[in-house]
């Protein structure tokens, strides 16, 4: 919260703005430093090509922008004490922020090889996009980052992650104009209709209008200033514009913007804060416009450079055979004056050095940015007491999800002082079954709500948009900045979020190997909806290959649960929350379904991640016929089903039932921590019998878990083959050979020995498909029998 | 282009309101019979719960909006004789847009048994969302829609897709205020900066405000009215605005500003196609707000339904135990007055059907919708002109991409004149060095162009937009209308577009077995900028995970290729675009590389899809000691230089190198229709000799593509394994152990009869990594032995 103090007007002076002149061009200094020099980081002797990297890498284009942005926030944290931290959306800008975050201390306190004098100044820049050091992008690595910067589109969701729930922290979001032309970046705006200014901090978004992508000019630096102010008055904001290319005016400017800009950020939230919430405020907006590549060279061979898209990466390249280049370059870096602005040992002046805030204050000291530093435990009800009761199996109904709502509605419940706990989903948390957290809570909106509007409130903790981006980003925000969080979606539609999937464990691999960064809460997906259960929509709802995607992550970071019950859901759920820096993809189904395990069977089975139901196999301990795994509540339904049939045909057959819920269990130990010895696998499994598996997503991704293992050779796995369409949920898994007919048919068909009983039984099964077929093309739903089924045995 | 004529205008009359009228019930009368009968389709007798469906799926909320559009749009196609098409963002007006290509005979001429008589209208009830019939959403099974509208947020750049080039048609819009919230729409606003009236068709979007998604209002429905025009003239348009709920007031309103609209864009577009493109237009853009659920029950149970979220899906359910419900839908029913919309024998009466445009302007059977009827062959140059000379494999180097780029210029070249080819891609052109391509064309704006800017125009024929949502969603447009056309994409971030690729893909597959829907150009990519060579930008752009998400994707639908050098691309490219119906995946690299077969071999190699390579190898026919194969370009490289290493080590190995350009040839045939038969595939892999295999992206997708192979057990796999970073090419593939000596090692490893000699060689190895780990720590850049390796035998 913005404390009421002298106002900052008054801070502003000529002297001051000179400093920060000379701060800005000692960011600058480093910046070009990292991108170019390998040795002779101030610059004592004359530069020489043995001073140059001989690869080029890294992106000056956005980095004087960045760096003219960091020193002014600087100004502002110091002027009114706030905490703020600085995300980065243009991704390439990494040399700004590693530049900013040495000179205000924190880069040589997390990585205390990089001293401020001299030497640390030289690997500093050697460091920079060469093997083993740091990207080009602000990253893990970058200190006061919560963000990849190298994907582009999600600062501005993260940002609003971030505010969420941190009434006292300003996000300042650059959001460059490339980045800005993505889909994600142009939902991510309407974050304010989400946002309250009583329990959640503010996010100050700043377009920088630099201009130019890697070759082209962007969308909104060519359309004219009134669509771009009305664009952004249309978003809800109240757009600044500071626009310009002379440093003195351009600092006084900004300046004087932010001024103003701060003092409405805290005229809302007094308003809000004192009154309550009456209707969403317009918040501030920032539109800079500066020239790409901003005092960097001009022209180079007779080519303007400065302010077009040819200062996006390296403005002077082929050192090595342009003499001349060289000399551009060391007359480009001596005109920020760095012996004004470092001491003879390389360490920045004094007078500088005052401008940068102190402790926690500093950008890139925020623990917000280290949100690991900041994580507390959830507060766990019992799961237990939302047990089923399960006397015999499969023989009761329930909607798992449902279930599962109740239990997140307690965890809401006992931690609803701390607020650290939100639910994320795009308007489909009651279509998800998890309607019972409006018990408790609300959808949020900060936009207008009329009267009619259901569970909908500015304090609601479920939130809810139509963009799985956003909710994506902001969850990715909120748990990166120390909370805790679900995201429940459509099975198929979890897709749209692939590559955001794929930059957040890249985050969590990095971030492992970094000592100074914390753990944070896991990443948990509840994936409902799913596959074998769109009766209603059909063919385009229908896809389970989100987790082939998360398959191939890093094994220390995902985890993938398909718990077949409302027990074991419950279980599951539970061990999710209560991690750190996984991603865990959860698959259950919200559907009325049979339930199987009591509630300490489920427990085991979980803890176990696999195991052997006794109940529905007759082996007995001796080694099977055929083993019978299923993984999935729809398989498990099917494989059961399929045995029931079975066992009345052929009461002499051995059947063993597996059911998997952890599906890394089938990956080697070496692969996976859950992975299951070769030697348990194989007890389980068996060497040799044959292996019907009924799976829940695409069977390729059994095969590739399972081809290690002894007994792969004879395992054949049922499951999605990319066949769908509107149909009943019965004529689904027909339609994909996932079926108890199919299935108990794969069964006969590996065992020789039952002779004309298999052909005669096969006959059996072919009939009942061909009833199924005619029953729903006349009726519209799978028949009684089927709807009806339950475990009898 | 729109005619001048008589202006519309003056067809306006009361008594033709009144027949609109009539026509939208009778179209909401059908929509409201798909979701709920299963008999009694005219109503001819009472009502009784053995005419309902047991199922109820569908969503009435969005439909009567979706109608009254339709019926609108008639009339201007009627009044101006103007070629449209409608597309259907709210995705679940699948019942709407059935009705209304019922209603003006297309559907019954595309579906002969849904005939235009009270028989064919129970055929059309019955149908939906029913076992086996047609789905709750617009989808190939539609007639006149180019879109899949189960996932949401893909229709507007559809619709740009569809009309660029395209100067006759203008494409109605029809975007739901739930489907603005996600990104990709968000985004797709901007098309209008990519859009020339010169030679464009019109886009007109249609923001369908009906407040209310599945359980929560929108966002756009809950910004003051002076937000929302803002915001849409800062999108670049001029927004009209039709609001109310009053039927006959509505269908005035409608209609007057349907004129105006169309008069604007006929004076657009006659200025433009006058006196040229002088400045991006303000499209007109329509704003119609009515109620979620038109003219349905407005109270159900004391529940006000109409006008609420609770309109979404079906707003009267529990038929069965509930009778007051039936007769309710009865009343509901009735009041469409069905008995002044057929006739006796359930034929639309004639004063209505003439509302209906004829024959090709019907929408449902515009031509542009069904764009494979409109394709025809590119003229394709020949290829070979193109190819790099190459006297002795592995000695020159070229960038292959660069050399693709000459090849696709020549394509644009040759079908200059029938515009009907566009390459997309995010901002990377250039980066991806498809530069060739400006020597004829530019890039596309329309919007402001300054002094400096490079090869941009608004006559450019290649898309460049910062989004590749947008690049996605413009060429499945471009597609889907009977185009050709080629995105090239940074490899990692085209996970972006996964869940797009799934929903084409979803179509295409269906589409095939709809007789009457026309075969469309391939969905062609060049991926590039390639995990192994993203020297610049590290870890967060490395992901080669596509390929595991279309090899997902039916056998008949996907084609993923990974030609080694320049030649093979070239051959490759021209065998994607002349294919049709599939989905094409070109993987290739960018950078300076070593080239390997000449023009003749490399046409066998590719039409054969892998192959040996008898330069390389030295089993000279007989059976190898060991096979290395490889795929992709630089696994190609690290192969050739470990035989090179064990053959100088070695020189009694017996060496087999094979190269795969087409991954599907290592699939079982009874899979995929490249794969290889079992016999052929043992004659090349040998059915127990060790197989190294240097695969481009992640190893497990060779295990599950060849998992059934006879010699699977001895397949050893080297690929992707998640490890990335800033760092020099060598290093890259070090970290991944998929380099030269690691692959040399892993053959050594598995031939236990070279005994102390392999010992030693691994020492040497190990020698040789510390060699480089050492070398690039002070350089930064790679050994020269390792940059300026070439093949020597």
């Amino acid at each position: 919260m913005i404390e009421t103090r002298t106002t900052p007007k008054t801070t502003l002076s000529a002297a001051l703005l000179e400093r920060m002149n000379a701060y800005w061009r000692a960011a600058n200094y480093l910046s070009v430093g990292q991108i170019y020099l390998y040795d002779n980081p101030l610059l004592k002797e004359k530069l020489t090509p043995e001073h140059i990297k001989p690869r080029l890498l890294g992106h000056w284009g956005t980095t004087p922008g960045l760096n003219f942005i960091y020193v002014h926030l600087n100004r502002i944290i110091q002027a009114l004490d706030v905490s703020m931290i600085y995300i980065a959306g243009p991704g390439h800008g990494g040399p700004g922020l590693v530049a900013n975050t040495y000179l205000e201390g924190t880069y040589s306190e997390v990585y205390t090889d990089i001293t401020q004098d001299e030497e640390g100044i030289k690997k500093l820049f050697k460091q920079f996009s060469f093997p083993g050091g740091v990207p080009s992008h602000v990253a893990p690595e970058t200190p006061g980052s919560i963000h990849e910067g190298g994907e582009l589109g999600y600062s501005l969701a993260h940002a609003y992650g971030a505010a969420f729930d941190n009434p006292d922290l300003i996000v300042a979001c650059v959001v460059g104009d490339g980045e800005a032309e993505t889909g994600a970046l142009a939902a991510s705006w309407h974050g304010n209709k989400f946002l309250n200014p009583v329990h959640d901090g503010a996010v100050l978004p700043i377009l920088h209008l630099n201009g130019y992508k890697i070759a082209n000019p962007t969308i909104l630096a060519r359309i004219p200033k009134e669509e771009l102010e009305q664009l952004f008055i249309g978003y809800g904001y109240k757009p600044y514009f500071v626009e310009g290319s002379e440093p003195a005016d351009m600092h006084l400017a900004m300046a004087v913007t932010l001024d103003e800009v701060f003092e409405q950020i805290k005229l809302i939230q007094q308003e809000a804060r004192t009154n309550g919430f009456t209707k969403r405020p317009q918040w501030p907006l920032v539109i800079l416009r500066t020239p790409k590549g901003w005092t960097g060279p001009d022209n180079v061979d007779g080519t303007q450079v400065e302010g077009t898209w040819r200062a996006h990466q390296v403005p002077l390249a082929e050192l090595a055979s342009k003499p001349e280049h060289v000399l551009l370059l060391e007359q480009w870096m001596k005109s920020y004056r760095p012996e004004e602005l470092f001491d003879r040992d390389g360490k920045l002046i004094a007078e500088l050095a005052e401008l940068a805030p102190l402790n926690d204050r500093r950008m890139g000291a925020n623990p917000h940015a280290n949100g690991g530093a900041l994580l507390r435990d959830l507060l766990m009800p019992d799961f237990k007491t939302h047990a089923i009761p399960v006397d015999k199996p499969g023989t009761i109904q329930a909607e798992s999800t449902s279930i599962m709502g109740g239990f997140l509605r307690d965890v809401m419940k006992l931690n609803w002082d701390k607020r650290n706990f939100r639910i994320f989903g795009p308007d489909e948390t009651s279509s998800n079954r998890l309607s019972r957290l409006f018990e408790i809570t609300q959808r949020t909106s900060t936009a207008q709500i009329v009267p009619g509007d259901n569970d909908l409130s500015p304090d609601g903790r479920v939130m809810e948009v139509l963009s799985e981006h956003l909710c994506q980003g902001w969850l990715e925000g909120y748990l990166l900045t120390g909370r805790h969080g679900l995201f429940s979606c459509y099975e198929a539609f979890i897709h749209i979020i692939d590559s955001m999937v794929n930059q957040h464990a890249k985050w969590l691999k990095v971030s492992r190997d970094l000592s100074w960064r914390h753990s944070i809460a896991s990443l948990n997906y509840l994936l409902t909806s799913h596959v074998w259960r769109q009766d209603h929509n059909g063919n385009s709802h229908q896809d389970p290959g989100f987790l082939d995607l998360v398959a191939n992550k890093s094994a220390d970071i995902v985890r993938i649960y398909l718990p077949p019950d409302a027990n074991t859901l419950l279980s599951v759920t539970d061990h999710c929350l209560r991690s750190r820096d996984y991603i865990n993809v959860i698959v259950a189904g919200k559907q009325p379904e049979l339930q199987w395990m009591g509630m300490e069977d489920a427990i085991k089975h979980c803890t176990a991640g696999m195991g052997i139901w006794e109940w529905a196999s007759n082996d007995e301990g001796s080694e099977p016929d055929v083993v019978m795994a299923c993984a999935g509540d729809v398989p498990t339904l099917e494989t059961l089903a399929a045995v029931q049939l079975l066992r009345e045909h052929f009461p002499e057959l051995k059947l063993r039932v597996i059911n998997v819920v952890d599906l890394m269990t089938l990956q080697p130990r070496s692969v996976h921590p859950h992975g299951w010895s070769d030697v348990d696998f194989d007890m389980l499994f068996t060497k040799d019998k044959p292996i019907i598996f009924a799976f829940h997503g695409y069977p390729l991704l059994i095969h590739r878990l399972t081809y290690r293992r002894t007994n792969h050779n004879n395992l054949h796995v049922r499951g999605y083959k990319g066949e769908g369409t509107t149909t009943t949920p019965f004529d689904m898994v027909v339609l994909n050979d996932l079926d108890r007919y199919h299935l108990a048919g794969d069964v006969v068909d590996r065992l020789p020995g039952l002779g004309s009983r298999a052909a005669y039984f096969k006959q059996f099964l072919h009939g009942k498909l061909l009833d199924h077929k005619a029953y729903i093309s006349v009726h519209g739903e799978d028949e009684p029998a089927i709807r009806n089924w339950t475990w009898t045995l």
